[in-house]
């Protein structure tokens, strides 16, 4: 493709995605195809020449977007948000046009520069202090294992070194019961079996009880077990509970175990300094990850992960032959398991640039006003309960159905009600929300945060709820 | 931003860009700018309230241009490329612009159905069987440390759903003394002690030896320890050599230990079937990996991960609380480390179809016939010698200076010659390449293959490494 041919196309595409996103509100917000439908529309073996850019985007149309589900429509609901600010989009097509890699400052030295700024800006935007230094990681499942990772080589005085894992005690680690798969996931990968995973049982508020973590670590202790890691969490995944930081960080801090904190999508809203309160104590971890890429429009993949020990960092994700530093400069492959990284920092130099503090803060305060009304709506009507606190921008809720108590039927049967009138929700396409399971109990799940959201679509979801519960 | 502000400045990025790759001959390769230089032009503390975009883009211009080194520059040789084709900028811009998640099928099920279609389209033109499933990750470290991590699960009978890694008898691993750093650090990552990772010799090709392998997998298991894996490559970092796939396949089967290819940047050279030779008995490989991003141009970061046992892939990479299945669609998360996956089958689809196979194939052919071109002159020229041989895409080259006999002068004056007339060549701007060492001499590598290489570019080169050598 000449340049020439690129302009011309890449306008289309521009228009395309202006007119894809202004138009958002009117598409179903969930793909309907079945399963193998994209697959059997499309050539099964690679062609041997070239086609015609038309017919691609032709067939990108055709095929492609039927079987999207729109992540940044306003009606977007489910898992977590995925919002990707234009400006953010503008950074990835010039870092994408660029196409150089971040691996060492001199391979491009305003890749590297361009990411300790932006990872800087946005420590200061959350209010950390400045013993924390950030990288760009793809998400927090990986920021997750690269904590567990320099964890454990800090608790086995770095195994790596000598005769590796099996030579070591038996390491212990611990997260709550609401916590993440992706933690568990990083544990297992580190090495530490699922024997010696302490899932500590959490309050009525779905928050990791200290106390028990502390029995935990005591007993571990006394069995001749390594304690090596607690992960805790700012907005679990499911109610948006949150960890009490201050009690655990003792607790880490007592017995020298290494505490890191998933904040993957919360971790957001501790740009408005009203939020902060609920991360006390952040300053006693060793790392924590933040989502650029939900809440606050960065676009995927985009996760900032801040450290406390860089040396160790490095130490950790580089090998003896390669050094942990190549020079006074900063080698970000040593930061992280890749060696070759894209230029991500461009995007979120763009987002912060054009949103300000003061624009992410109000999109944040924005959100939860959101949740908030929503939680109210669902206070004050009839046979529906808010099923965990609303902290931040998660609802959870669940639907009596009307004229009963809940005496008169059974909890399966809530559970298939409410399972039922959230398939309604997504099959009608107006929005797309999930459910998950809280106390054994089903729940339906609100997620809010895309950009494009307003509580006019946050009125239209509640209206939509009471029709497909048959609340109304 | 709205959609409209978006087009009007999506418009002017379009635009750059077909300029930037119009006109990147004229640039400088590498950048000049000192460290430090980019942060202290930029603000400290980020902005409380939003800019114009015209003055980010000002500041774009300003100040990061001249901070990159151009990888996309017909004269960049330095590390491997990092090729990204229009075609695939514009598949990033549309993901960018839809910014889903492909973390499940029901994310977005074009986003999970067009990977498992590109990864089967690239399987096919790299000449592999279907026994291999596809997934992409971001690098060939992180497809290296999943590997590993397989391994690992293979070798200890799933040691994490137990008591952990120190549980296990002593794992082994073995690579070449040629790897890349990268492989030594997922291995170690993994829980593998340095004491334990065999770094086999190499031949005269830079080829691990296979008999050296065998021997040292049986003394190992003699002294009780327990073989896990082995990281052959396919095209060496420094040398671009090529270990011998059906020996090291014969004793990996033998003694039932985990064959992980790295073959990130020659694998590309793998669809042009007269390459295929180099990689006989590729298919007793249980892994292997090959970037899209070098040589091919996907742009960073896509590395195309093959594996056969995509059960065992996806139980390690998932959790028990979650299932390895969700349904009978694929969830590629439970694949690879990352829970929230960008877009990246979009672009590679894009790239696909816009070059055709016998698009891939003549590129691939035209850089190693520019290798050997380039090989042909440093062979009959007096004074220089090719310091490996040139299989693929990388000439390694070494220069005495003219007159002198190698007795007259010490090697570590050649050395010192040879570094001094690389960084000439680097600060001319006129092209990039880095030296490195073989056998403990210092060389200069040539790695060719962006995507607006021509033929005209490498005469240049060779004219500048002349002269700058002060050979003519």
């Amino acid at each position: 493709m000449t340049p020439e041919q690129f302009r011309t196309i890449g306008y289309r595409l521009v228009d395309w995605i202006a007119e894809y996103r202004a138009n958002l509100p009117s598409r179903c917000v969930m793909s309907n195809e079945r399963p193998g439908a994209i697959r059997e529309k499309l050539a099964s073996f690679p062609p041997y020449s070239g086609d015609e850019f038309d017919a691609v985007l032709a067939d990108f149309e055709r095929v492609i977007v039927p079987g999207i589900t729109h992540w940044n429509h306003p009606s977007f609901f489910a898992s977590a948000p995925s919002s990707t600010s234009l400006a953010a989009v503008l950074g990835e097509l010039l870092a994408s046009g660029l196409g150089v890699s971040c691996t060492t400052w001199h391979a491009s030295p305003a890749g590297t520069e361009l990411e300790e700024l932006v990872m800087d800006w946005f420590r200061q935007m959350l209010g950390l202090s400045d013993a924390f230094h950030g990288v760009i990681h793809d998400s927090s499942s990986t920021a997750a294992l690269v904590a567990a990772l320099c964890a454990r080589e800090r608790a086995t005085d770095d195994q790596r070194l000598g005769a590796g894992l099996h030579a070591s005690s038996p390491l212990t680690a611990y997260t709550s019961d609401q916590a993440h798969g992706c933690v568990e996931k990083a544990l297992l990968l580190a090495g530490i079996g699922r024997q010696h995973i302490r899932f500590i049982e959490t309050d009525e508020r779905y928050a990791m009880r200290a106390d028990l973590l502390r029995t935990r670590i005591e007993d571990d202790i006394r069995a001749g077990m390594l304690p090596c890691v607690v992960v805790a969490t700012i907005g679990t995944h499911d109610t948006a509970g949150v960890d009490p930081l201050v009690p655990i960080g003792r607790v880490a801090s007592r017995y020298g175990v290494w505490l890191h904190i998933d904040a993957a999508t919360a971790g957001a809203a501790m740009v408005a300094p009203e939020c902060r309160p609920h991360w006390t104590g952040i300053e006693s971890a060793d790392s924590l990850a933040v989502d650029l890429h939900r809440w606050l429009g960065a676009g995927m993949d985009c996760t900032a992960y801040y450290v406390r020990d860089t040396d160790r960092l490095q130490r950790v994700m580089s090998t003896s032959h390669h050094g942990t530093m190549d020079d006074e400069t900063t080698s970000y492959r040593h930061w992280g398991i890749p060696s070759d990284r894209r230029f991500r920092a461009l995007k979120c130099w763009f987002l912060l640039r054009e949103q300000g503090t003061n624009g992410l803060i109000e999109r944040v305060r924005r959100d939860i006003q959101h949740a908030k009304w929503l939680e109210a709506q669902v206070r004050k009507a009839d046979g529906w309960e808010v099923a965990a606190p609303v902290l931040f921008q998660t609802v959870c809720v669940r639907h009596i159905p009307h004229g009963l108590s809940s005496a008169e039927i059974t909890s399966a049967e809530i559970d298939q009600h409410n399972l039922r009138w959230v398939e309604r929700v997504n099959e009608s396409g107006k929005a797309y929300l999930t459910s998950t399971l809280i106390d054994g109990r089903r729940v339906a799940r609100i997620s809010i945060g895309a950009e494009a959201t307003e509580l006019s679509h946050i009125r239209d979801l509640w209206a939509l709820m009471q029709q497909c519960a048959g609340a109304r």
